[in-house]
């Protein structure tokens, strides 16, 4: 069900073996690592290590678009290896496919121009550097891109930028190096020609990386999420994306793939709950008798595993219909599984932490931090609520016409 | 993503129009004319006429297997005509599509002796009869199919049947001339081993429809489900299929398409209530505005288009899995789109009546109808928790080997 | 917990050895008398004979107010032994405690004109005849009650009356003699002052009862809900409740205790169904052990009694905020209940249907009726999401004054 | 409903305001000293100077039980008094009314020796040190208090403990001097004669904090839970509670009055979880119209409302129960009150999350934090589980004899 081609098939028992040699391994290492480093925003030994074997093992940018790349691969090849690699939260930076990244990289391969392209994409792919997106805003409902209040005033041939962000992932890092920052720069257009997109290199003099932002108590180190100020921030006119006013149209050509990645991390942060959730329910005993032999858990497995498979091949649905009829053409399902996924995972990941017992809530165990991810998701992105609007909303002007009624009498 | 062939794609179509044009405007007739019927058990007049046209439109028997009948189709292409159908109440029968009779034709095909079939098949495929499937007893949990006690004894050149069933479906109607009846014909055997399954005309003496039995209120004239007594019924031996101590067998092997067609049909009748509530939601005004424009609503648009999306997937998966590799390598999908159909449409269902106002409970709408159906799937053919069940066992049994730890480092 | 005077407790042993002894035992009678009868719409033999026996125990009219009758009871009193008759649903008739006729006769008690109490009040009171309350009406959306078009125009000393009404339960029984109707008087009125209730004799030309209406299968006879037709309808000008433009006034002064007897009924209902589902389990075998001794069942009693315990106290609370602060000071506790308990009473049911498996659904067993009287609530006297906004209103109302912050740094 | 006498009236009244003035501001305070703290585990100054104004107030120690101190109170009139010290995660110990503490204190009163009671009281009684609750041990299901492993064994005068504890919340604190210990002291003994309690310094030689555990991201520093070694550490035989094999009598009586406090704080925490959405709602807009404006918001605060209310009534109501007839007699609701407080704090704090947009989910609200406490809250001091099991057995009781049906047919 998962793979579509014998090259995704291969990749994906690569990637499988990877995962088990390599990477599972890591995430006590990484813990260990971090914990004992003297500045937590910089790469960890252990990740340098990680990349370097993805590259010799040729699992490396898997994330390229097929419609870029020869080697590319299509949405529903590449969905199975993004669940793969997201069961662990150390896995999508391993193999260069890791957000905001992919996603930035993807906006510059389809809008940048060959200068930005040249400048930024090459360290990018090579893992050297990373970059941030810098685009919610605190105070305001950012869901609402009108909402957005950061300026971009063009001033001869330069911008500059004022304007204050947070939960720019990847901020605080110390390789992050270039932003792709959305801001106003006409406020007297269209609501939606108001916004543009443009490049900060992260060292321009004016922004400054505020403060951390936690998830649950986590700060997501080395990686994290910042509050971001741009004071008086001058950038040249040419780091611009296509023109001004175009942030929108941006903003809507990046969401599907990274939707798909996202949602397909999500999947296997879920189904590695489940079998978390599954190989203690076999050896922890209560009362007489495992875990597994209880009802209520064995109920909750059947219900975990129905919603893992239904979203799942939802998501699967979605990146062909991407990969047929365009980002457009797949609204309605893209808009979907951004519901579905992070909603699923998080009914997971909370039975899995039941069964654990408080061992799931600590650091002993993937579960609490995997769901902080899964919660988090369903407000990144755009909340489930705004998503549920644009499905209401195509699911009624079906019927809005007052034509024909097609299959009821009511 | 719903049809897989061109055929297939033509056909539904096809069935759409004819549904358009012909079945729903027939539902207010259907109710008219069994009211006024001075018999609630026999074939009304519209139902008649519905069947010569579809015949006429080559739309008749469209469930024959492609395995079996040059003419016939697979799981995946069937199952979207199926659920075209299960929009209304008095769709599959129309077709010569509708359970009991689909899965009692089926089993004939596959387990019926020669003499059998052309006994049989030749009225049931014509539509001029009908037939019911006798398992379930009154006062025991028959989803435990050792719990069975109706008793099939051998005697010489006949088989003598003592026991009661209950919720046979179609046995009140006149039209059911044959029964598939289950029973216990080797008490000390292993115990899936015990139990036969044997042709039982419904007219043989000893045969008694003792009444008929409601859901919420509803007889389902002039199908209906009996409880049906069986006392000293003699048939031939001839009768018993394939041999003694097969029926759980043979059960097996009925199973996995019937489901997809129970859930396919399910799953048009919980499309059509979405249908429903949109156009009720988009023409009822409550406090200044239409009820489609109140966020609850919406709410419920988009949870239940998301909802019916998963399941018409899920189902179509487990189709293919079927086509592909056989009802017993389908055995957890099977068992997940059991549950999953049935919960679904209840609540979508329930969404709809809620919109329609009390209006939604009555004989105004097919809602309350359509819930009492999607409420007793969840019981008939193995209640959920039966179901539940089989997909945790397969779940946990991937774990249990205790064999190398495929991903997971807890 | 449930009791709150040495006479209520009394009274609460009193009906249950009632209950006991002669109204559980009648369910079947009834069932069996109605079938038979040759009218659908009079009163069976068992129901006077229950009302007899009711009247000599001293059981008769429990539901009068203390307020107004010396021998009366507070609601706090009252609703425990609401809880006990709405068990059954033939309960609260054989006490004479049935809706809508205990909301109708407080209606009268306090809004009625000495004239009107004289001619309606004594035969109502010995369950002589029986009323209704129209005011639903067809094609709107009757919980916004500025939709409601009915037209009650003055015309010298008579008001004409001309709409249509459904949902008029009672309006179908033979024994129903009176209405209460709200109707538009002064369409130029603000909108809360354009309505007025009046009363209409069912016997006075031009009042049609056009035909019963079905809740699930269900027509609730011999009492049912019906839809009415006004036609040129003459009454005398005193038939008017208090003046022209009350009607709102009116409603909102029968809301409270009437919302208090349906919740606790529903209470009573859904109390008798874990009683059904406990007994059932402990009783009904699948593989190998009693449905009491498997998980899901268990977990589903804890919930149910969990819900069912809430709900109780909820609803005792706003008994007891009505009987000392008055309706309108209730006015968020009658909304919450109102929601509660009917969506408590649902999922109690539910589970109770599916451990008595099919028999569930069906005449044998109280369930599948109490589930359809359980959903209907959710609808009838404003639907959930009428109540939900009171309640979300006043809660929002607490915190929009902009005042000092009570207890939260956000 | 919250009050139940004058004097409790009172207290909620300047507890109220003492919370206003001084609690919620030192909340950020609390936040800052921490950060900046050398010494994660020590008081930090805000802890002493709001523990001192306290006293001062005479807002100190009210958790003290009437039936034990003159002074004290019932637990319904504790219970309102507790439910707005845990509206802030630094109320309790504030007042000198934080767990374990409070429930250490109880046990030493109703079980501890005069010696006993004498060296320990009053320390803790003046805030001066703190103590820790040691039962749950690492890779054992601990709800079963039978799989409890660690020994307790008697050599002379003393006792000789070995093993090891974890989620000893408390035992990272500097102050935190005593612990109440259950290990095994008779392995032969029937199962709940097996445990006993005992006292034991935590400078004793052998005792080492291992770790802190952390919950979700936090580490709750500087109160802390603790991964505890007992390796050969020798107490006076005299630092046994009551005697050897008492150890489950024990936790059944430290058991109700604990429940009650730790339900209330959580329905404080949601209380104002519910606070911040609606004034978060209120501001924030999305779409052209404040949150508080949209249809989903308001549902979902109707729904807060309702499971707030009645949580708190089932609360109340058990704690009534064990005022009037004592701890054993009020099992089943002080069951159900720790499953359903959590429960319901869940689904609040996770809508107002929701609202708070990405913000909620970070340091710059109480929500995260309030989040992991709930979810912490269905694990600790036994799982859902364990509860809902004990609650369904007490239901399952009540028609397991086989006795008179009471109001009920089938």
């Amino acid at each position: 069900m998962n793979a579509s081609s014998p090259r995704a098939d291969d990749l994906a028992k690569r990637l499988t073996a990877f995962m088990n040699e390599h990477v599972y391994p890591a995430e006590a290492v990484f813990e260990r690592q971090l914990k004992e480093a003297s500045d937590h925003w910089s790469e960890l030994p252990i990740t340098t290590e990680l990349k370097a074997k993805a590259k010799t093992a040729k699992l490396w940018n898997l994330w390229l678009p097929k419609a870029h790349f020869a080697e590319g691969l299509t949405n529903l090849e590449y969905a199975p290896l993004c669940e793969i690699m997201g069961r662990s939260p150390i896995g999508p930076e391993t193999f260069n496919c890791s957000a905001p990244d992919t996603g930035n990289m993807e906006t510059l391969i389809l809008y940048g121009s060959e200068e930005q392209k040249q400048r930024w994409l090459p360290p990018l792919m090579e893992g050297e550097i990373r970059s941030c997106f810098a685009m919610t805003e605190p105070d305001v409902a950012s869901s609402d891109a009108t909402n957005i209040r950061t300026e971009i005033t063009r001033d001869g041939d330069t911008y500059v930028i004022n304007g204050r962000k947070w939960w720019t992932t990847g901020a605080p890092d110390k390789r992050c190096k270039i932003a792709i920052m959305m801001g106003r720069t006409e406020p007297d257009a269209p609501s939606h020609k108001q916004q543009s997109m443009i490049l900060v290199p992260m060292d321009t003099p004016g922004v400054t990386v505020i403060r951390p932002l936690t998830v649950f108590g986590y700060d997501d180190a080395p990686h994290g999420h910042a509050e971001v100020s741009f004071v008086n921030v001058r950038v040249p006119a040419s780091n611009i994306l296509v023109g001004e006013g175009r942030g929108f149209e941006i903003a809507q050509g990046r969401l599907g793939p990274g939707r798909i990645h996202h949602c397909m991390r999500t999947i296997g942060l879920a189904e590695r709950a489940l079998e978390t959730l599954c190989r203690r329910a076999l050896t922890r005993k209560a009362f007489g008798k495992p875990l597994a032999d209880q009802g209520v858990t064995r109920h909750w497995i059947a219900e975990s595993r129905m919603e893992i498979d239904q979203a799942r091949l939802l998501t699967l649905h979605a990146a062909r219909m991407i990969d047929e009829f365009g980002t457009k053409a797949a609204r309605a399902e893209i808009a979907m599984i951004k519901v579905v996924a992070p909603n699923m995972a998080q009914k997971v990941v909370d039975r899995a932490i039941q069964i654990c017992g408080a061992g799931g809530l600590s650091q002993d165990f993937h579960l609490a931090y995997a769901y902080a991810r899964a919660r988090s998701i369903r407000i990144l992105d755009g909340p489930d609520e705004v998503h549920r609007e644009t499905i209401a909303k195509m699911e009624l002007r079906k019927h809005a016409t007052g034509g024909v009624d097609a299959g009821s009498n009511v």
